[in-house]
């Protein structure tokens, strides 16, 4: 088994973090995306969409996305569970990481691919050629990560997680998309979002944060 | 149960199609997103993200976005089996089905709301107040629809289905998605795609697809 990993960005970091809380371990190549080894020839005839997180199993079966491979990881290895055990819970947290996906990290993304200067003309992640950055989408993704802060933070101030009682791969999405928002998109969390706080502060001092 | 649903939208219509396929009904309640019925103070107190679908189970449960509910269906009725049947099938048909989002269904969502005059203040989907169409996202977006058809085209072209020998809930995104980007978002599939065609019409042809 081999991964194609990528340090800084958030998507293979998702995967580390599942991968480390069920105490899985592979063997990974790095990547770095800002200077096109995602785009090379080598790596595209591996996954044509140019993406990362991208695992390659012993037979030779590619795996791409994220959450496509954590599912693999679960049913192979389903404890400790991270996307649920029954019917309910399992589309319960797959709604809340969605969410965490779709309110929080694209829109953190957006931001940063739209404004950072290395990706002018690469406003759009992967292999999808020369396309030119879209400055107010910069601005609009910053707005919509704000209002994500909000919402997560009045969420947190009457759960424990992002979805329930347990830790579980909602989680794990909103402190990669929290991480990636703070440093490479630029956008502080506002003052006085104690409740976010206090669950960053929880998640982080988890040790497979650091993966 | 009762869905909350809306005949145009394509989410709804994703998870019209899963269920059809096996076979569930239930209770619907018709909102018409254009008219604002999904942003009402009533709807909001039930998804206060204002996206549909939305199924309320029995107890009073609520569960939101459409992949989500697929899967609670998936786990209660497992046949026919629309989402795999291992780790490695899993995990291959959500990562097709996440590929069939992301390439296909945004950008066609991204092409239609920020050119549709109704939406000029409303850029962004449900619940996240006045958001400004940005009209090169519209012109970005069908740029991205094309180059998901020709890269479909070609997948399909050695391939029966979106994901291998069956028929999934990736051939449902696809399905979708095209419609919606071919009517809604007005991107024509371009001429000489015949191995989509050939899907496209096989895939039209189940009675699932009138849901």
């Amino acid at each position: 088994m081999k991964l194609y990993d990528s340090k800084y960005a958030p998507n293979p970091r998702r995967l580390r973090v599942f991968m480390a809380e069920k105490g899985i371990e592979c063997e990974k190549v790095e990547l770095n995306i800002p200077k096109g080894e995602n785009l090379t020839e080598e790596f595209l005839s591996i996954n044509p969409r140019g993406l990362l997180p991208t695992l390659v199993l012993d037979d030779g079966t590619v795996l791409d996305e994220s959450v496509a491979i954590c599912r693999y990881f679960e049913e192979l290895h389903p404890e400790p569970r991270l996307m649920g055990s029954d019917a309910l819970s399992k589309a319960q947290i797959e709604a809340r990481q969605r969410q965490m996906e779709f309110d929080g990290l694209f829109p953190a993304a957006e931001a940063f691919r739209n404004s950072y200067p290395g990706f002018a003309k690469r406003g759009l992640s992967g292999n999808q050629g020369e396309v030119e950055a879209i400055p107010e989408l910069a601005a609009r993704g910053k707005a919509s990560v704000n209002r994500f802060f909000e919402n997560l933070n009045n969420h947190l101030a009457e759960n424990q997680y992002v979805c329930g009682d347990s830790f579980s791969i909602a989680d794990i999405t909103a402190l990669c998309t929290i991480d990636f928002a703070t440093t490479a998109a630029r956008v502080a969390v506002p003052d006085g979002l104690d409740h976010l706080n206090r669950w960053h502060i929880e998640v982080s001092a988890r040790p497979s944060a650091a993966a």
